[in-house]
């Protein structure tokens, strides 16, 4: 299989300029990388960001191609790559330490100590190096996956995401087999970790959130109660939930200052929260550090899908037949990504996922 | 409720001498303590031992009652005791420790340093206190767990049994999610745990024994792949199954010389074993030393339903529709305890898990 | 020995009442206790709120005896406790679980989930039940330990102290060894956090501190580099220390806002900071969620000496040769108590750690 | 600086046929490589094995230059190295991992599942690639770590050893802080073991062996107490040191049947045991395997210096004023490297490291 010279591609051209480009070059695998034809690429929620305002070391305007929650087939291999063979379904990961530093080297490479260093081999793709909204993708052949027999090119991007979501659970201890869970905020990440969750031996699982529609897809997906936070007091409502003991494990999905302080306030004494939201717009909350204390709690950082979270989350996924295609509720042609990100951002028609098919 | 004076009861009076009183004392609660009327007692696999041996610092022949995997409801609550109502339906652990040893003040109860000692309050029902063979039992309520709505009585006996599964996955360093499982030996705490690794988020779970009936269910009970030992070599057919490197976990749970040895052998380099099975009669296991240390492998031994095991197993049985019923392939009625014994001990009729009822 | 009937005691009348009482009944020793003839309390940082405010569920006014950091020597056995001789020199440790809830099964027996319950069987010895401002004091057994030779009674009080600077670096998951660690906030679980840090393998040990005398007391007790918050920027110190890269370990001690808010600032991607001092008068701290996210920190509120911790910081205390008596600066008889509190709450003449002998 | 063409090295040429070749050409770096000029390569107990048989996937006789216990100063750096500069004072780890197997990419590079493969970037030098017996050697930067300042090029060759006996602790458990800690094996890993735990917190440090003077140099180097086994029965005395319970944590480092079965018996119920010792001749032991699952111990298998223990134990020991150097007892020119193999493997006058200095 030969590649074409050019392609396809959404190319930032400069804040909220995205630009579809039709004799993009196509790129060529360096030693230890493929090329992808991409097939399906899902919208992050970070990616309206990276639209609006960009992102620290990324490639220069006018050639970035963002996106990188993507599937597609092996185009072309690289020198030295052994691990796959051309025509082969896959997925792909985004974050490839360099590996050399101690946080790689101990690994934890979605913290690697040379972000953005591409001489050091850092690779963010999508975000510092080109990713998939394009017909071609390369990446190190690392961060790539086979999708299992069965599964969807499209139900394949979602792995990003539930591989972020078992990085939570990880995080924040992992399950005993059990354990009663809150999983705060039902956005594609929370709603995720509730099928985590019941995938992985979780007792009551408490899914809090505003949209009556996302609760009950949360209730459809594997949670017990779900809880309108418009509705209730859910400090009051999860300790009555739990015999005033409180949570023994939290997800903090929604990343607002609300469900932050709410979560440290309704956990119980050694309890741990996963703090996987992030804090865009405002990144300093109130916690209740009395509490935390006295009550000897673990708050967790989450960066994004560490510790190879992505191979488990597709391992799990696959042995068990979980119907997540619902959390993909549109999907647009390469030509429609404008319309795409605009469902996305807007949730037009009460988008959850949307994926691109170049 | 009044409790009557006297019960029948299967008492033993000496090795291999158990019979069956009309007219044995009802107990009396103590502080903490409970009565519970016995419903359902599941045969152990150690209780052929205790029947044919004793056991260290059992009760007195003449008064020993025992019987460790039992259900019922309560029938009287001992000074201060709230924690309980009478008529509930509830099943038992065997274990409490002293509570003020270095190991009970870890959370390490089924390895208390005062094991055997009723002065410093160590109690191991059916072992070293009486037991559930008989229509009343006396237990302290921390060993005691409500039966969740749904589950039967016979189904609760078994909760002792997933108790000891769930804590060889403890043991052996719990699931990161995805792992390929190797469970060695389908007696009732193997074909367990390949119930709950399947409901924890195992990948591929592979089950090794010998008797064809016994496979087949492991495979019903969520196991992927069975391998019958008398027909294959397990070591190559494990490391084929898993790209030649080996299975990330092993619940060794046959306890027999081989069947430890091949662990070591097919486990993958930094892989973890969960020695379950006990070696009664050769207690002495050649095993490859070299292989454990240049392989960085950990071998973890699992004293019985350790760490409040019982309490989240049952969680995550009751969470899950999973059907357990099909272990139980034998009821007796008490009066007929010297049969059920029999079958439970020469697996007749390909019995696995035999239950008495008082 | 026999016990005499009253006993000298500071007694608490009502908030900032405290009495010399000369005949306070001598309390006897119930099953599993011991009576301890006190020969040193020192007073903690809590104990000026408990003279000022009370305490949830202290004992009643008029009877409450508090102090909790004390030593002495055996002088009753209660019934069944055999792992004292009357005579031995004794230090105890504050928290006694009910032994019966889920985290005192688990061993987190400082986040007993009966705190309070004198009928559960839960203790706080000078809190929620009586303590060692007295000639004499009743206590469990299992708070109680034997001092080690060479250890003085005064030292001796000091191990809560180092049971709780011992459980913050456990709870900020322990040391690999060579680990650089922050010790923000040199008051005596800091300056005792930077003895054992130094005992236990860290690698640079920077301390955090206003006051020059202290700051120059913790780097004779092993810190490499000392930063006075007045005069420096402690962030940009911090990471200018490390590479750019933040500590691996924080301990929080200080207990103020700014200190838990420059610690999320100041520790490396995926790095660990415990959260020990407690946030009494304002307990809602902002803090840099989006940084903790992103950062994959790990906060861990410390909740006292838990786990064992006094136990285990006893065997390293008397396992090395460190002068921790320089934590003592004064002692006053218990007929001088209110002038010893008087000290300690204003740190006249320096003080640091008061100890006060009946 | 400039690098010679040829170089005086000692290269295998066959078993037991070790030849010093005065012009054996001197390597150039490769990306990410440095060249470093040697100045001291400490004796692996594992060389003498390498000499009489090779090793897997050996570089090819005639060319192979062992030796991966070294120090020295940067003498070349390859494209893209930035971390070091030419003439600083380094030491090695020997082990690269491929940087790509789920191993490596959970930071256990001593078992990367590429092993032995060249292509796949993994490296074992002075096993699989060429090491340090020569008077310049080849190694990827993330191997190599600077020398703090005084300590010296001999000691600093003793880093592989100490990294050992430190990730020997980590995988047995870390120390909670004062436990009791059994070293059976008084060579290098073992007084390193020693000298470590001492450093890191352990309470009772017992020392077993069978020479009079190991023992004695244990005690000096932080050995509470030394057992000479063929003197004393080692399973009582280590029982009676503790109470009868048995010792919290086990360095096995002597490597014999012995010693490991020894360990099993004296381990405390739930207490954990590092298999050190490689056992070359008899690896098939006979074990306890009804002790190991009754008691709850753990065994974990510890393969070198793995998960950065190189660095850690560097900086552990740079920090503390420790007379390592003790354990350097012979010192031979590059010339007399026959000599210096005969000394260690005979140990001949007590030897217990020997160094050879190109």
């Amino acid at each position: 299989m030969s590649l074409p010279i050019t392609m396809k591609a959404a190319v930032l051209y400069g804040p909220n300029d995205m630009r579809l480009i039709d004799a993009y070059p196509v790129p060529e695998p360096g030693p230890g990388e493929v090329i992808i034809k991409v097939v399906a690429c899902a919208i992050c929620g970070t990616d309206p960001d990276i639209l609006a305002r960009g992102w620290p070391n990324h490639p220069p305007y006018g050639e970035f191609v963002f996106g990188h929650e993507y599937s597609g087939t092996i185009a072309a291999l690289g020198p030295g790559v052994t691990e796959f063979e051309i025509g082969e379904r896959v997925v792909v990961e985004p974050h490839k330490g360099c590996g050399m530093c101690e946080n790689c080297r101990d690994g934890l490479y979605t913290t690697c100590l040379n972000y953005g260093s591409l001489e050091k081999g850092h690779r963010h793709y999508g975000f510092t190096t080109n990713g998939g909204y394009a017909e071609y993708a390369r990446i190190h052949n690392i961060c790539v996956y086979k999708i299992p027999g069965e599964m969807s090119f499209e139900d394949a991007t979602l792995i990003t995401t539930a591989g972020t979501s078992l990085y939570a659970i990880r995080r924040a201890g992992g399950f005993e087999g059990g354990e009663t869970v809150v999983v705060a905020g039902p956005g594609p990440i929370g709603l995720m970790g509730v099928v985590l969750a019941r995938l992985m031996g979780a007792g009551t699982i408490i899914l809090i959130g505003t949209r009556p529609e996302r609760l009950e897809l949360g209730l459809k997906l594997g949670a017990d109660v779900a809880i309108d936070l418009t509705q209730e007091n859910v400090v009051e409502r999860v300790l009555a939930l739990t015999s005033g003991h409180g949570a023994d494990m939290v997800l903090e999905c929604a990343g607002t200052a609300q469900s932050a302080a709410d979560a440290v306030e309704f956990t119980k004494k050694s309890g741990r929260i996963a703090f996987v939201g992030v804090h865009s717009k405002s990144p300093i909350v109130p916690l209740n550090a009395r509490k935390i204390t006295l009550g000897n709690l673990t708050i967790a950082g989450v960066r994004a899908e560490g510790q190879r979270s992505v191979a488990r989350a597709l391992t799990v996924l696959s042995q068990n037949k979980v119907d997540i295609t619902s959390l993909i509720t549109h999907t647009f042609a390469l030509g429609d990504i404008h319309r795409a990100f605009e469902t996305a951002e807007k949730r037009l028609e009460n988008a959850i996922k949307v994926v691109v098919k170049p």
